[in-house]
């Protein structure tokens, strides 16, 4: 069937790509007209605005917006402009589910029915396809199935669930309709959340072992490495990228996030090059307070997001008051970096 | 090659079986007669007791013990005492990697090599492999590694590593020489505190995606269930068997602990039964002490071990203590659970 | 200098009689009519209805809310539509601070100037005094002072801050102007956070302390309290009463939460009849929802938060979910409440 | 009463002085003759080794210890060569409560008896008292009663706690008998985990104090604070420094080490030259291994600690690893500290 794509960034462009290959056809618009021009070369019908690309979509219109999550609201009224009633919207980034539910209201007073679509998939989407995480009205979802099929992942080499039979589910084919407008981007966001905790359970568990042969450095007693008690339990130098790459192969944590961390240990083992500073997305602050406000306790998600905003130096107020207070109860200067430790350093708080 | 299995509950039973297949020969020992009668009759050297078993080994003789943690120490106590200088013990249950460090240096002295092998793969390792991390000797492990290539999981279906080339290198076969006697169960310890953030992580998420339709249950308006204060963007009744088994696709959180969420919830979606009460092995309260000692933060890993702890009530005192404290202060009396909230329940703590 | 009084339950009647003890003025409003006739017999003068209540107010009137969070609002509108511009109003409920930015910018266009007073003092308000955080314009704070300073608890006899020197300044009085209208609530907000996290901090430590005896209990083995590796290290019977009364004296945490636990103690040293089910306020949530906001981390508090949830059995889906992934791979079966623990149940985690 | 006291750093002379002031009589030695002849002039006995501290102790002697952590051990032993059956040794330094157990153990086998004393007070215990966490055998500590009491703060002008009549309780005076050896040690222990929660809590809502003008400086847009939702939600610039002053009176959280934050902010409110790395003494960390070995949850004291590992940098490969991962999976290049924010960045997550 034929679907309109605004939006023609790395995902928008690759999500016309996998639909044409699967013979369906694609209108494509972007304010880069050079993203238009190079995609129209690989058999998609360009558009050059909003209105002509309103008029090259057959009725009722589907259109599936790709852009990024601070203008999808104002993007997707630009394109309400030239749609009718009966017309489909599709918002397939990153949007906070709250957006979607609101829009999804206004748009429903002009006979517009709204679609969420969480995506899923990366820069291996085109490929592998992408897990769609989808809300919306029953009437609109089933419409749009062709399309949802085409560019989700499908079945797969992926063994199938023991006690599952018959026709493949929808989500046995990597996409579903969770529920009314919202709930796509809310299992998105939910998803994203826990994709938070994986990645920091693995980081954590790897900078353990990296770690290991702290009885061994333990020589140097640099001043912020605390004696250690037992150093005869901690002689081990682990190469993280060896485990990591075995961990791939029948162990419980097999998964790909892990195979994504041992490509990156085996190319750099050292990591050289990054700072740590780790950026965080919207979906993971969305998560943690969708969890407070239902009152889920998510001390494993929350954890993990509070780790990056202090990998970026959020703790610093923080911290310098806890020095403070130290300094006031009990005299302790704070340790310059790298200095070596005054006798009793770790032992004698006096607290 | 030869191998002695001393312990044929399931996992060494499996491991003689898998080895056997392979065209190794074992010699097997259980303190339970009957057991070593079936593997008998399944190919495998039965032996009547431990002299009886040293007696059927080529020097220098290899065991596995795979034997309850709790009575590794004895059972190698006895082991040592029918072996020689040459041989070599190896052990593949869950000790504390501490044990293995203490256990080595002792059996060292009397020549005879030790060996531990972390072995994860559960009740699926028969078919699938074991995935083997491994601490010893340079010698004693390039002796066993006939053993440990047939036991591991081998390269299987598994994607190569981009950047890996030439012959596969053990870890990409599932086994791999972690370093000194130790490494081996101290990597696997890690890798189950990894194993319990992930658990967590899923399962965190999966209870928000429970609870996002609170806006449509708010109308039975229950005591501890606070009155939402946004009710209108939590109206989702979000199916998770069907959530999980699409994330199983293309998603970025793939991983084989979701499969077995998604069989789990496709069999029993409400988890009817389940009581709730987690129990936790050793492996992931040693990964937070290990933590601890090396001066490493691991905000999840320990966040996942305590939700456990709080699974089965060992919560109970603190929060008594805190409803005392709100008792104090504001002559806050304890919620019923199941009664009707009081007017401002959760908005007017006197604090 | 007059106040009128809106909301006579026990913290609005009692900030009453402490203006009118230090010759304040107060004309009270309640729809609950007897407890207006019961503060007239003090000494306030009582109003009938709004009209009433505002034609006995001499302009530009102060009044003063405090009702509970629900209805705030809706007061508020209802009281607006009796006052002029020039009158002001103090919230001194526990708003959500995003509700006073909001509320004052509404009654703005009406002239009429809007305070919020977050106040902390519980029960003991009356005799101690509250402490007052306060946002709202300039001109509007400072007309209001001499209401706030008799509210407040005055310099005490706490000792005097070294540094500090000359005339008391407000906020050595118990009171501050925190910053423009939301301010107020966002620090009352924010001190309820801090309380949260002090109470479990207090809480988890006296947790400890209880089962510092596992190693002596440990005889009876049940099921749930996993076998100890070294029971030698916990055979202390500690007596948290005791513990606690001594903190209040010469210890670093001695503080009036800790003052509070020591007295519950003392009462009731097991804390019999205490559920453990620990309510939570929005005060709570909407700290951490705005750390979130602003990239704070907060894992001490969050976890606080989550703490709380958990002691209502808000995790018991999550917690479902690890045993039915537990049940997955390792075939582990729960362990029943209370029953003894089968070979190697904290030892032998498969995974 | 006669005390020896070995060690006279700040806190043995202070013990010292202390003592003295009440008539007590010390023999003083310290391995810095200095300090000796300091304190002899104060009137102490000085001793110029451990034999002639010996002979000028009446028996049974009374020896407290006031030495590092790290040499207690190595202290006791040469002091027990000069004791007999009878006498008693204090230690009043922060031993780990498992060495005093094995050092009692070892001691009884002289008929020496050993008494640990948990000591808190910091810099200010010379006037204000120690808070005394004493364990040991009922005997000897009776015997040392009267210099226990005199260490102690006493009542002081602290309120008693409602309940408590009659004669003071030796808790109510400062000191607390708290079980056998080793639990006087294992309160303070948990006594500095709760201070480290404590902390954490009053440090974390101060950070968030300190950002709550973020939608004020929002308009600098920096990389890594990331663009706001709701701006409008955050534009208080908070004082710190009187908050804090604000908050010892009359609020739930008032508490001494609030008092010490209060001065610290007003000597310097912006924590210049503060670089927030944040030392951490034994207890906090033997707390969390305590709170893990008996199964009691204590997220809150453990979020405490890894706070204070993270802030001197020891999450940094752990923070690689997510940077490596982001970008395997997203493309995700690290926003370098300082940088403009490419758009998206925070909503844009691939995931």
């Amino acid at each position: 069937m034929q679907l309109g794509m605004i939006g023609l960034g790395r995902m928008g462009a690759n999500i016309v790509r996998r639909l044409m290959r699967d013979g369906h056809e694609c209108v494509a618009y972007d304010v880069n007209q050079e993203t238009v021009k190079a995609l129209a070369e690989e058999g998609a019908t360009g558009a050059s605005d909003l209105k002509d690309f309103a008029a090259k979509l057959q009725k009722p219109r589907v259109v599936w917006l790709m852009v990024p999550a601070g203008i999808t609201g104002k993007v997707a009224d630009e394109v309400a402009e030239v749609l009718e009633s009966g017309d489909i919207i599709i918002d397939g980034g990153n949007s906070n589910y709250r957006d979607d539910v609101r829009r999804a209201a206004a748009l429903r007073e002009r006979g517009i029915d709204y679609v969420d679509a969480g995506t899923s998939g990366g820069v291996f989407g085109l490929e592998r396809g992408y897990c769609l995480m989808v809300g919306g009205s029953d009437a609109a979802v089933q419409h749009i199935e062709p399309l949802l099929r085409t560019i989700a992942p499908g079945p797969g080499e992926i063994e199938r669930t023991p006690g599952r039979a018959g026709d493949l589910a929808p989500e046995e084919q990597g996409y579903l309709h969770c529920g009314p407008a919202g709930s796509g981007h809310f299992v998105k966001m939910v998803h994203n959340g826990i994709e938070y905790g994986i990645m920091a359970a693995i980081a954590e568990g790897l900078n353990i072992l990296e770690n290991a042969d702290a009885g061994i450095r333990e020589a140097e007693h640099s001043a912020e490495i605390a004696p250690l008690e037992e150093p005869e339990f901690y002689q081990f130098p682990i190469d993280t990228a060896k485990v990591t790459e075995l961990w791939r192969r029948g162990s419980v944590i097999s998964s790909w996030l892990l195979d994504l961390t041992a490509v990156a240990l085996n190319e750099n083992p050292t990591l050289d090059g990054l700072a740590g500073r780790v950026s965080d997305s919207g979906e993971g602050r969305w998560t943690v307070k969708a969890a407070v406000d239902v009152g889920v306790p998510v001390p494993v998600l929350a954890s993990a997001l509070f780790e990056r905003f202090a990998s970026r130096g959020e703790d610093h107020f923080a911290n310098q008051v806890l020095s403070a207070m130290r300094l006031q109860f009990g005299g302790h200067q704070e340790l310059p970096a790298g200095d070596v430790l005054e006798a009793g350093g770790r032992k004698s708080e006096a607290g």
